[in-house]
């Protein structure tokens, strides 16, 4: 229902545009949801993004200007003044901005960090030296903090005081003079206590926390296990230097999920959504691993024409060859899919390798027989009586069933068990998924059909 | 760091339980987040879950229990008499109870209804009947509601009364004296605002809401779209039924996405997590697609024996099969994926599928042109020069290169159409994943190469 309410409310600010009714246009951007002005703005002919921006309140201008994509963005601070882009980048949180500086060009950088405040500019730079998908490369400084000392009454006065520009009120965090973090106290906790009672004596000092190098998925994991709305983020020493907030933990979840898609699909990730994906980048994300792919064939190519006078002779065998390595693919595919996807929920760990291969084995030799019982009586009722194939016999139909056992068993002991290794060693467990796993499968699938086939049809 | 601080935590009360320091243990448990509490019961062996759970104070209890996996909680639903569980049931959540109620059997279900009060016995029953995946059944009821006339410092002390058993109190929600939403406040709202100001002149009017039936998805969008804690359910009739939380939504973005990724990699979506799934789950949820796709090769082995002939008599082409179905498969995957993906996040619709597939098709165009170029250098550098295999021609190498353009060509259009028709027909796009599209794409291919080959070669 959101979409057509939406769509109603395109169709009013478009006709009040046409007639220049501009009071009226301007109240009701500023009722608006941030997030649909920040779609009408990107919907409108890029000549207008700028005008209209323009007529946004500096704190609504802001807010807008988060919810933008990279080149909305970049066209508008384009089109502003120094003093303009100023006041957007003092009312931006810490993270937006940081976000922001890592997706314009340099000369557009230099731009705002000249813009910005002397205190934000230290501020800006530090945060941009956190290492990428860390703790530290999504958190913001705007949190709200309180000591010890303090009983709930000052505690909520404090929160009336600073709570305005904050990106979330709701947990705040206990300092000591040194910063270090000493409790966490939610304004939850305080609106039930006793005005009197100290911040001291009701904060939880039992901390969930990350640390600013912790990666990202990590965070997330935590918001997931404790149902919490914000995560203190301290340095080595234990200072707090920063808050992640639950709607950026929403937007890293649906990030990294889509980039493991990608990967798992055999694409390199990309940050721009697909429908503002041109060609030229798609091709780009995609042509590498196809390439590789293709030419990792070469394998079992030379497989193929090593037993090529075995085939022509014995030319019925080579109608299998597809179902034995989609057959491979498929199973592979599965058990690194589910093994990847467990890894990344926290609920397999490396360590876990041994129960997960005996596991997969199990599961492979049960799946491997059924599909070789049901594959013999297939080729006999529907390949030679039904398609009239003479040349299926007993010795050919166990060679093919047989087959399909050892390479379920391969593929699925393979796709098990290598994103684990990968996570082991420290490459993205992602890579390990259907494509790649699929292609080590078909070579390895001919390998042990041809062998059979020697050994029980002696070709 | 957690899982490090939890191990310690474990070593220490299982020490303390070892030793029969009771007090300490109950202690320690009480201090501790009811997350850690659950992993350290559901690590015990069976005997002494019951035994510990019972040591936990009522309201922890309730918490802790909410956080156990459905077999464990079975466990101590039948270990404990009607009067504990019936304190149990009446602390937890309306939503952690109807979770519950959904995985249990029949007979528990009867037990646990028993002890419910009448009360929530009636909700437990209307939100039963919400369909699976709508919004109706994840929402819960514990929401804190307000009155248009009251003024700040009112609900304020509404909050402070009635906030201990809400699921979320800093979103409150304004209804009339007929249970019609009228509008959404903050605590932050409230907290920002004048004592006397009245909650009527303060609220947000333009309330981002859901209806019971509308999908789990598409309300985890507007928590994503519009960086929301809460979301307020309504009827058809506009009626406030119940809240959705944001700690919820993070589950169903899990969920959501395990279930994407199981269907994608031919397996059927199952609620159990991977580390806890049997054998012969695992089984069931994997033969019914391998078996499926096992079968459709038929129609593949079909087309090679057609052409069996054919391929005895220039055997250098069979060499080629692999390379091109695996290629052919990637492409579609890659397709199907980001198309998948965007659909999902909302960032395509089923009304952009003409854009898309020309989207598509150009990028296909250049991926198999670059691809086809590519191979026929490598044909007769490496396969012919290196390895030394004479039967490569350039006829050979020509048919194999027009092939691999094609096959991308239809393999990425195939990949990126089938998902958004089976969207437009109310199939999960998720289906006509790598699986489903390479088994397509096996078939088109080897007839379109064999065609090519005839074309070219005379075979």
């Amino acid at each position: 229902m959101e979409v057509k309410d939406f769509e109603v409310l395109q169709a009013e600010l478009l006709e009040l545009l046409e007639n220049k009714n501009m009071k009226q246009f301007r109240q009701e951007l500023e009722d608006m949801n941030e997030f649909d002005v920040a779609s009408f703005i990107s919907a409108l002919p890029q000549r207008k993004i700028a005008t209209v921006f323009r007529l946004l309140s500096k704190i609504k201008a802001a807010e807008v200007f988060a919810n933008l994509e990279t080149p909305e963005q970049s066209h508008i601070i384009d089109s502003i003044n120094d003093a303009e882009l100023g006041e957007i980048i003092e009312e931006l949180y810490l993270d937006d901005t940081v976000d922001l500086l890592e997706e314009l060009p340099a000369n557009v950088v230099k731009r705002v960090m000249r813009t910005a405040n002397p205190e934000k500019r230290r501020l800006i730079n530090q945060y941009l030296e956190y290492p990428e998908n860390s703790a530290g490369s999504i958190m913001t400084a705007e949190y709200v903090d309180l000591k010890k000392y303090m009983n709930v009454r000052e505690a909520i006065a404090r929160i009336r005081r600073i709570g305005e520009d904050r990106e979330t009120i709701y947990t705040c965090f206990v300092v000591s003079s040194d910063r270090q973090l000493e409790g966490v106290v939610t304004v939850k906790d305080l609106l039930l206590s006793e005005d009197e009672a100290m911040i001291g004596d009701i904060m939880d000092e039992n901390i969930i926390h990350a640390t600013t190098t912790d990666d990202q998925e990590e965070v997330s994991v935590l918001f997931s296990d404790y149902d919490l709305l914000a995560v203190p983020v301290v340095d080595k020493e234990g200072r707090l230097v920063g808050i992640v907030t639950v709607d950026d933990v929403i937007d890293v979840l649906q990030e990294e999920t889509t980039e493991d898609f990608e990967i798992m699909a055999a694409m390199t990730p990309s940050t721009v959504p697909y429908s503002r994906a041109g060609v030229k980048d798609i091709w780009k994300s995609r042509i590498p691993w196809l390439m590789f792919l293709m030419l990792s064939a070469t394998f079992t190519s030379m497989i193929i024409n090593r037993f090529e006078s075995a085939l022509a002779a014995s030319a019925v065998l080579i109608g299998f060859i597809p179902m034995l390595m989609d057959t491979g693919g498929n199973s592979g595919s599965q058990s690194s899919t589910a093994v990847i996807r467990s890894l990344s929920l926290g609920d397999t760990e490396p360590k876990d390798i041994l129960p997960v291969v005996w596991k997969e084995g199990r599961v492979a030799f049960w799946c491997g027989l059924t599909l070789a019982v049901v594959n013999f009586g297939k080729m006999f009722l529907v390949d030679r009586l039904l398609l009239g194939n003479a040349d299926i016999n007993v010795a050919v139909a166990l060679t093919v069933s047989t087959t399909l056992v050892f390479v379920v068993l391969f593929a699925k002991l393979v796709g098990s068990m290598l994103p684990i290794v990968a996570e082991k060693i420290g490459i993205d467990p992602a890579v390990m998924a259907s494509p790649l796993i699929s292609t080590i499968t078909d070579a390895v699938s001919l390998l042990i059909y041809f062998r059979l086939a020697g050994a029980v049809l002696g070709i």
